[in-house]
């Protein structure tokens, strides 16, 4: 019964306290389940990251499954209302932390990869595991460094189902095939300090940068396009002063972030907002972090095999989204990969109580399996 | 000689290490040298905070002299080059915290007072002493009680001699015939949390008030008049953000000062304020404090006398200024008597290694001696 193998995979997952950065086992128990399908494991181990990069058949195309065993802290642990790590199975949802992100996904990937290879095993192409313990860590020693390994030695992955959870009412209804960028600025702006009784000998860095705030604030970065919203601009810190209310403070931090579309380059969000730093005339640091750059994957074989396989098992249409936060998926997609992001609903990831419908995990594995038949079947 | 008298006076308050709100006996040392002149004593202990009034005479003019026996803490004790309560005199400075506020100005009053009484035991008018331990402090337990016991009972100051340091480069070349008022906003701005990859769903309150907080800034108040600079207004303290780069802060915290002149007044100020938020839209809390209303003293015999006592014993046109701090003299002047405040130089108050200059310490017992003689004699 492929319904009771899901859950029970998904379950013994959870119950592996794998808080980021550890896997706590995870990946050794899906290797297990792999090697016994004939794929060939490879562990790689890069500073407190354990990855997985497993494969069967040299054929193209090489079909990937993508995701991560690492889950986020559970938070304070008496707002759980069953034990977070006891995967237990109540009125139709498992519960637990990593149920919907992504452990559920990943106990689905394994049991369709089985049923898969039992019903069609000379199937065309290749398949393969991408599996990280960093995804909801810093994102330095997992997927992005996997990729290094693969890029160097030209192994190329065609097609990539990461099993974010993407869905929001019901499993399938929405598919994310790109995602927008994500660049931070860190500006610390540089005034004098001085008493409030005597402003002429001081400068205030609050008065000198909230009109460029404003500005910034206010400022179009683009239109988006068909597939994705407008560039976005958000403040996300701001701080200066020394509690007193009698000294103007001598510096002034605030942090913001954008989330960009394809219309616009990382090179011209950085002309644009120094330009408008700089017409203020004040004196300033600027540091940036680029999170991801945006993909998308308009069209092709993998988005069309996703949508016709969530049609036949969930008799729906799907909607193809680009918005959201980042994923793993910016790092595989870079290399020319499709990529599509499809899991469960992601209404309680990173809460307290995070569940899954197991109706949801069972229809997502015959969703997986259908996807796999459409292009290596 | 009345030079050493004041010197091992002053000597004596500052070893009393009377850190705000303490007095440690500085009070009871001053009271047993203004009881052999003849003062009564009055102790009015509010709290935690020491105050004395000491009188002698019961005709007009009263005259006052007012000032403080506590000091701010001394900061890092290793940054100092000798011991702050030590009171030693080296190089023709008399060192250690207090020593310039105010101390050594209490110590002037006291032999100032002794010198006057033996030259004119027969003067007009009444002499007095208002003394409190919490001017540093939140000032609620001081000045300003010892006052409302006074109105109470309709005892009223004619003149009063606040012993803040004034001076900036020799004793005696800045005299503050008033101050400024201080009035001190709290504004928190309410908007809503939310992830940065979703704005349409927060309410960045950061982006509301920025171009609020532009505007406050660059709003011009008033012009001054002749005795006041235009008021100023300046934000000490901003704060948004939970410090995750990807969170939209769903509250902003903002502290500003205004120090305003005699041309607006509080409730002109609040209004203008509030309209100035309300223009922009959004929801926002604010509360008040009101630190001090401004005074001046324009002219009158108190100032007569203290020009003229400068120009004696300085050779030096003193300048009357409202410019820097707050002071008691703003409670002692509501009551409706006329304030100067004269001090030594304020270049080290507050600061490690704070000091005063024996010279100027001597110079301005002698000043306080000539101002007595001139309104009393």
């Amino acid at each position: 019964m492929s319904q009771s193998e899901v859950i029970t995979l998904a379950q013994a997952l959870i119950q592996r306290p794998s808080v980021t950065p550890k896997d706590e086992g995870c990946q050794t128990l899906m290797a297990e389940r792999l090697k016994k399908l004939g794929f060939s494991i490879e562990e790689l181990f890069f500073v407190d990251t354990q990855n997985m990069w497993a494969r069967k058949g040299q054929q193209s195309p090489l079909f990937c499954f993508a995701g991560h065993t690492d889950v986020v802290p559970t938070g304070p642990i008496n707002a759980w209302h069953l034990d977070p790590f006891a995967a237990t199975v109540q009125d139709g949802y498992l519960h637990g932390r990593g149920a919907a992100d992504m452990k559920g996904s990943l106990a689905a990937m394994i049991v369709a990869t089985e049923r898969f290879i039992t019903d069609f095993p000379d199937h065309k192409g290749s398949i393969a595991f991408l599996i990280t313990s960093d995804e909801e860590g810093p994102f330095i020693n997992g997927t992005t460094r996997v990729i290094d390994v693969l890029e160097a030695r030209n192994e190329k992955i065609d097609l990539c189902l990461v099993g974010e959870p993407s869905s929001t009412h019901q499993v399938g209804d929405v598919v994310k095939n790109g995602r927008r960028g994500s660049l931070t600025g860190f500006v610390t702006v540089k005034g004098i300090q001085g008493h409030v009784a005597y402003p002429q000998l001081a400068k205030n860095p609050i008065h000198l940068v909230s009109p460029a705030l404003t500005e910034l604030s206010q400022t179009v970065w683009d239109q988006g396009n068909a597939f994705f919203p407008a560039t976005s601009f958000q403040i996300s810190n701001i701080q200066a002063g020394t509690g007193a209310g009698n000294v103007i403070p001598g510096e002034l931090d605030v942090q913001f972030n954008f989330r960009f579309s394809t219309e616009v380059t990382v090179e011209q969000l950085q002309v644009r907002v120094v330009s408008i730093l700089d017409h203020y005339g004040f004196d300033y640091d600027i540091n940036w972090i680029i999170n991801g750059l945006p993909f998308l994957t308009a069209e092709g074989s993998l988005v069309e095999a996703t949508v016709k396989a969530i049609k036949q098992v969930q008799h729906i249409e799907t909607s193809l989204e680009t918005t959201g936060g980042t994923s793993d998926g910016r790092f595989i997609a870079q290399t020319g990969a499709q990529v599509v992001e499809l899991g469960p609903c992601n209404a309680t990831i990173h809460k307290v109580n995070e569940c899954v419908s197991i109706e949801d995990l069972e229809r997502l594995t015959d969703i997986y399996y259908h996807i796999l038949r459409e292009i290596l079947a």
